[in-house]
C-alpha cells in the first residue's frame, strides 16, 4: 500500500479510538480519548492507513521517496473539529441589535430597528443564492483557521418554499465547492414568518409538511429537519408533527429543545429517534434521563449563553454523569453566537459548564460526527476512517481549551491534503 | 511635509480625538469615540501628521509617488491595542491545574501537583534569562495578530531580588528587540514566596523594600510598582509602605485590588494617586466612589473572571454611571488568564459586564494608555501621536466584539510601519 503522508513524532495523539472509533462516547468514557505518545499517523489517498507510535509505524511501513513526512515533534496531532450546530448563511450582521441590547432596550425596540430572525429573514429572503454562497464562504473560510473540517448548516431564515431551498441549494453549492464539508439540515421551522403571525401558525406548519418537506426530500437538499421547538414557536405536537413528516420522507431529525423553558422538547427528540437534541439550558431531570438512555447526542451550545449575556448554560454536568453523548457547538449565527471558533466553545464547556480538557475532545470530534450522522466516517484517528486531521500548536490536548481564545490550530488536513496552514 | 503612508477610504476611523486625544474618556463620555465615515490618517515617519474625511485629507496633503497607499475600504481603523495589565514572562504552563480546578480538585492538590502561583515562581527561578526572552516572544507574537500594540507587563514570578532582576531585564530586553512597545512594572509583592511563609511576610516587605525596590529603581528596569493587595496577601498596611517606597524612588503605582474580597485596595490605590486599581470584582461602593473622583484607571479583567470560572465580574456598569475612567485588559498569565486576545476581552466586557460596543474601545486604547501612563503620546489618533494603528477586518467599530472569539485584525502598523497582515 502506498503510503501518501505520514505524520511523525506527534507528542500527543489524540485518536478516539479507544472502543475502536465506531461507537460514541458516552458519560464517563468521554474521558477515554486514546492518547498515543510519540504518535505517528499514515495516510493513503484520502484514508487513515495506519497509525500508532512513529518507531513502530517507521518500521511497519514501506515509505519511498514519495511520501510526505510530516513532522509533528511537540505538537498535538487530532481529528479534523466537527461543528455540529450551525447557521451559517444569513443576509446582513446584527452589531446593531447586539449593542442595542446590551443598552437595555426592549425587544420591541430592537426589532423595529432591524433586529430578531425576522430581519435577518427578510434580509436573506431578497438574497441571492449566488450572494449566499459568497457571504457562506467568507464564513467558512474563518472555521478552517480554527480547525474544522465538517459543519452542519442550517437552513432557516428564509421561512418560505423558495427562500428556504434557495438556502439550501447554496448549502449544496458550498458543500461541493468548499474544502470543509457542510451537513444540510432543513429549519423551515425556526421561527413563524409574518405573514403567519396573525394566529395562523398551524397554516405555517402545513406549507412545512405539505410544500416544504416533499421539495426538500425530492431534490435531496437535506439530510436532517430541525424545528425550533420552544414556547411561543413550535410546540410538542406541531413539532411532533412536522418531525413525522420529514422521517417518513427520509430525513433524520434534530431539534432545537428546551432553550428557553423546559417543554419536553429532549424527550420528544428521543421519542422520535433524533440524531440530536441541542441547546437544553433548561432541560429537565426527565429530559436528562431520557437522553443518556438513548444514542441521541446531546448538543450544548455555551457560546450563546455567553453571548447573550444570561448566565445560565446548559447542565453538561449532569448530562455526562447520567451518561449521555455529548457534543459541542459554536451555534454560528448572527443573532445569539457570532463566532466560528470552536476551540474556544471547548474552553467555554470548561470554564462555564466544568467539563474536563478531556471531555472536550470528543464532544468536537467523534461525538460531534454521531450528532451529524457522520460517526462511521470521521470524528476520530481509526484506520479506514476519512483523514481529517488537525496539527496544533500545543504539546498535549489540554493546551487547546486552556489558551482559551487563542487559534492555535497550525496545519489542516482534509480527505488526506493540506487545506490550510498557519 | 513628506506623507510616508495614507491610509484610505476606511468606512470608520475610531479616533478617540473627540476631546484632543490627551484626556482620558471618563462615564458617560466613554460613548464619544469619535468616529469619522470615509476616514483616512496620513503617517509622516513615526508620527500620525493628519486625519479626517478622505477627499479633505486627498486635497490638502501633497502625495508624491513615494507616498504608500493602504486602501481601506470597509474597513474599520482605529488606535493599536493597549493591554494595560499583563504578566507575559514565566516558565511552563498550568493546564494541570486548570483541568484539575474543574474535576473539584483542592487547593492543596493543586499545589502538589505543580499549580498556583508559587510553582510558576519555582520554574521561573530556575529559568535563564535566554529562555525568558523567548517564551515571552512567542507570547508577543500571539498578541500582535491580536491587535495589540503596547503592553504593560509585570516581573512577579521571581519574588527573590536575582528573579525579579532577570524578569524585568527579559521584558527590558524584549522592549527593545521586539516590534511591540512593552511597558515594565515591578511586581515583587505578587506573593509571599515559600521561604516566608513561616510568618515572615513582613520580612519579605522590608525585602521589597530595602532590596529589590532600590534596584529597580536604580537600573531603570520598571516604570511602576505593583502591589497584590488582598486579604492573606499583603495587606493595605503592608501595600501602603512598599507603595510609599516606590513613589519616593520615582515609579508609579499599579495595584491589584479588591479582587476576591473588598479590603479597601481601590480607595488605597487612589490615596496613593495610583495610575491604576486592577481586578475589581469586591470593589465597595466607596472604592467606586473614590476611582470616579480620581484620574486612577479602573483595570477590568472580564476574562479572569471567565476563566476561573467564578461567574462573578467586575462592575463595570457603576463604575462608568459614576463617572470612572475604565480600562480592559487580558491579564495574560499562565493561572488565571492564558490568553492574549484584547478583543475577545472585549466581547466579554459587552457580554458580561455590560460595557456597549462603544465604550469598549476607549478601554482597550486611549483609557488603557492613561492606564499605563502613555495617554499623552498613544491611544488615539490624534496629530503628534506615535503611529500605531489597526486596520480591521470590520465595517464598523462594533463588529470586533460582536464577532467574538474572531480575530479581524488585518494589518498591524507600529510607529508607522507595518509589522503585521494576516
Amino acid at each position: 500500500m502506498k503510503i501518501d503522508t505520514l505524520i511523525v513524532s506527534a507528542n500527543e495523539l489524540v485518536t478516539m479510538d479507544t472502543y475502536g472509533g465506531r461507537v460514541p462516547l458516552r458519560g464517563s468514557k468521554m474521558q477515554d480519548i486514546g492518547l498515543v505518545e510519540n504518535g505517528a499517523v499514515a495516510i493513503s489517498g484520502q484514508e487513515i492507513v495506519a497509525f500508532g507510535e512513529t518507531h513502530d509505524l517507521l518500521s511497519e511501513l514501506e515509505i519511498d521517496g514519495d511520501t510526505r513526512i510530516i513532522d509533528a515533534k511537540g505538537k498535538t496531532v487530532t481529528p479534523g473539529l466537527v461543528d455540529p450546530h450551525t447557521h451559517p448563511v444569513f443576509a446582513g450582521t446584527r452589531e446593531k441589535e447586539f449593542a442595542m441590547r446590551i443598552e437595555g432596550k426592549s425587544y420591541m425596540e430592537i426589532a423595529a430597528a432591524g433586529g430578531g430572525i425576522l430581519n435577518t429573514s427578510r434580509l436573506t429572503r431578497q438574497m441571492s443564492i449566488d450572494r449566499m454562497i459568497a457571504n457562506g464562504s467568507k464564513y467558512l473560510a474563518r472555521m478552517i483557521t480554527h480547525g474544522t473540517t465538517t459543519l452542519e448548516a442550517k437552513s432557516g431564515y428564509g421561512l418560505s418554499t423558495e427562500s428556504e431551498l434557495a438556502m439550501l441549494q447554496s448549502i449544496k453549492y458550498l458543500d461541493q465547492t468548499e474544502k470543509l464539508d457542510l451537513v444540510p439540515t432543513f429549519l423551515g421551522a425556526h421561527e413563524i414568518p409574518e405573514e403567519y403571525r396573525d394566529g395562523r401558525a398551524d397554516e405555517y406548519v402545513e406549507l412545512v409538511i405539505e410544500e416544504m418537506l416533499p421539495f426538500v426530500a425530492k431534490k435531496e437538499l437535506a439530510k436532517f429537519c430541525d424545528v425550533f421547538c420552544e414556547a411561543g414557536v413550535f410546540d410538542i405536537e406541531q413539532t411532533r408533527k412536522i418531525c413525522l413528516a420529514a422521517k417518513k420522507l427520509g430525513l433524520g431529525i434534530k431539534l432545537h429543545a428546551d432553550e428557553i423553558k423546559p417543554i419536553g422538547g429532549a424527550e420528544l427528540g428521543v421519542e422520535l429517534g433524533a440524531v440530536s437534541v441541542d441547546h437544553l439550558v433548561e432541560v429537565s431531570p426527565e429530559g436528562i434521563e431520557a437522553i443518556a438512555s438513548s444514542n441521541t447526542v446531546a448538543v450544548l451550545l455555551p457560546g450563546t449563553s455567553l453571548f447573550l449575556g444570561k448566565g445560565k448554560f446548559a447542565p453538561a454536568r449532569d448530562l455526562i454523569d447520567a451518561g449521555a453523548v455529548v457534543a459541542l457547538a459554536t451555534d454560528f449565527n448572527p443573532g445569539s453566537s457570532p463566532t466560528t471558533n470552536l476551540p474556544l466553545i471547548m474552553s467555554l464547556a470548561c470554564t462555564a459548564m466544568r467539563m474536563t480538557p478531556k471531555e472536550v475532545w470528543p464532544a468536537v470530534t467523534l461525538d460531534a460526527a454521531f450528532a451529524v450522522g457522520l460517526g462511521e466516517r470521521i470524528g476520530s484517528i481509526t484506520i479506514g476512517k476519512q483523514a481529517d486531521l488537525i496539527i496544533w500548536d500545543a504539546p498535549n490536548h489540554s493546551i487547546v481549551p486552556y489558551f482559551y481564545g487563542e487559534s492555535l490550530a497550525e496545519m489542516v488536513i482534509k480527505k488526506g491534503k493540506i487545506i490550510w496552514r498557519k
